[in-house]
């Protein structure tokens, strides 16, 4: 088989790549790991920016996000038992997020793709890819129990920082720079309504917290933990009572969150990484298998679709133009916005969990930071701007 | 001798209390261990906010600042051979900072105190202070070979970190928040004019560098050294060499300091610390007795200036009316403000040096963030907010 595009991994930045390169006329084959039901289900983030509902829409993949996504205009900081809310679009000129799920943006787009797509083949396992300096890459993959292999003009890795395509890049010819953070996040999904309608950042020196949510009637809630935290440790009214106190109010004692059936509940590690180049000869990298940002700041999907927007653009001019100028720019295009978008969930990150290392003039530094942020119109609109997203070439 | 305002300490806060005081009408007496030579060369701070430009003129020290004080309108930032200029007035409504040395700062305010201000006794030692929780505090010291008693209306420490004030509050009343950072300042001045006119504050992967100066034919200079550095290591070709490699420009490779002879050379360890609360009893205390930051965002001279403004309006307040409640207050007013310049020079210092123990990664997000600085209006304002001084009472 042959195809222009090969896309390595049906997450929602292969997918959405699929979708933006089909809408240009651009023929991709889609090869992806894990059945269909997995990547439906894989719970991930739920802030999506306004470039990224914009490129959904583009995509086809509007209609289902603009009946039921969200629409965020600000959030909410909690610290030293004090509230502060962040404007959005009093802040940037207008800007917000929207609040749908990863998994719903990966069901829309599965099922636009396998409606009129390209092929999309799930439990499609790739064994490796080969001729990245040559003008016709090889993919070999294994799909219903038989080697495959799929010649391509390009490939595009999308299978993550533990893919098979990131690896396939010569570690000569790469460079990764990578951060593990002394924490995780302990996540629930619950059956219970948001007990306030945007997102709550709460730093304590309990340690983090953040309430947000899936819909009007799912709560997704998250409390800093320990690295190696095993969930087992954490039953249900242990997990809402350390909420309850980590959001906690001074000034309003009895506010509590609603409580419901907790569905979901695991760990997750938080980490910072990135590969430059994001390019090597034919072979591309985008989303996860080229960065990975700690999810305090709501960037890692976003910064996926970022990359397969300037990617789709590229591979639209060189069909249109025979040049492959915008390929060949656009490792560097995309590393710029990569950069500021770790540096600023790094900055979320540190700035509202408590380090066990930190000694109580780090915790004052922090509070006087998110104070800063509470009361300066600068502070508040640079957390703003950032949360809000970043020109897609900045 | 009994006095309404004992001051302890005469360096810059002291001082400038000391006058404050004078002209409204009430008396005081300063008393420092050191003799004036020593307190007239010692080299320090040299960036003047202009709130601390309006205190001095209103203490009657305006003229010579006036008239030798260099107005800065910005600075430069240096990073990945980069220079960016941040413009303090396009930035924040018209604020500028002022060079000039602490040095000159206290030469006119003793040579005023002496003049015409109350007693300002050199080679004072206090060894004690005492009955802060009775309403007549006192404090005993030697004086010229004699022991001596001064009893006051209230006892204000401008004496820094180690001197007696700081130590006369219970350990169990106060609480001091500390950190120390891996790394030191190599400080030269030099008979060399200044090659540009404004400072330059660099990061570099070589460590951080200051180009400063003191006066048109004189320039403050500093390296990041390691902890525990010799300076009889640093010989000055050294000294010059490794400044120009770390403000070096790609667009100008043949930038260079204009050398001179080497006058002063030392390390300065780097230090943050908070005692809270700044106030016990009748003991309050102010500047460096209450605080350090790290030199990195000139905040040290201007926190302490400050601190003894809003003292001598709580004084002036308690003579005009009797009332207690400026005084009440003078604590909490500060604080906030302290932790706010606490946090900056933590910023500054941490964003520009380079930690030992950092990884590539540390440096990119550094990178990011000077960057950041160097393109968004928001993130160049807040700096510039900061650096060039918060609001008394904020």
């Amino acid at each position: 088989m042959h195809t222009t595009v090969g896309i390595i991994g049906g997450g929602p930045s292969g997918l959405l790549l699929a979708r933006l390169l089909h809408r240009a006329g651009i023929d991709s084959v889609v090869l992806e790991s894990r059945d269909r039901g997995y990547v439906e289900r894989r719970q991930r983030a739920g802030i999506l920016e306004q470039a990224t509902v914009d490129a959904l829409r583009a995509a086809g993949a509007g209609s289902r996000l603009d009946a039921e996504g969200i629409p965020h205009d600000g959030i909410e900081l909690r610290y030293e038992g004090r509230a502060a809310r962040i404007d959005f679009p009093g802040l940037t000129g207008g800007r917000r997020v929207w609040v749908y799920a990863q998994t719903e943006v990966v069901k829309d787009l599965v099922a636009l793709q396998l409606a009129e797509g390209g092929p999309l083949l799930f439990g499609a396992e790739v064994t490796a890819v080969e001729g990245a300096d040559t003008d016709r890459p090889l993919v070999r993959y294994t799909h219903e129990g038989r080697e495959q292999t799929l010649t391509c003009d390009y490939v595009v890795g999308c299978d993550g920082f533990h893919g098979v395509t990131r690896n396939a890049v010569p570690e000569g010819e790469r460079r990764t720079y990578e951060r593990t953070y002394p924490y995780s996040w302990l996540g629930i999904l619950a059956d219970a309504p948001p007990v306030y309608d945007e997102l709550i950042y709460a730093h304590s020196e309990r340690g983090f917290a953040l309430a947000s949510m899936r819909s009007p009637s799912v709560s997704r809630l998250y409390l800093q933990v320990p690295n190696g935290t095993d969930p087992a440790d954490w039953p249900d009214e242990r997990v809402w009572d350390e909420l309850d106190a980590r959001l906690s109010l001074r000034a309003d004692p009895a506010w509590r969150l609603k409580r419901g059936t907790v569905t979901q509940k695991s760990v997750l590690p938080m980490r910072s990484s990135v590969t430059e180049p994001m390019r090597y000869g034919r072979i591309l990298l985008a989303g996860d298998a080229a960065h990975i940002v700690p999810p305090t700041g709501a960037k890692g999907l976003n910064l996926a679709a970022a990359d397969v927007i300037v990617l789709a653009r590229a591979f639209a001019h060189l069909k249109e133009t025979g040049s492959t100028e915008l390929l060949d720019t656009y490792s560097d295009t995309c590393l710029r916005r990569v950069w500021r978008a770790e540096h600023f969930s790094y900055f979320m990150t540190t700035t509202l969990h408590t380090d066990p290392a930190q000694s109580p003039l780090d915790t004052r530094l922090q509070q006087s930071q998110l104070d800063r942020i509470a009361t300066s119109p600068h502070a508040a609109a640079e957390l703003a701007e950032n949360y809000t997203g970043l020109p897609l070439a900045p």
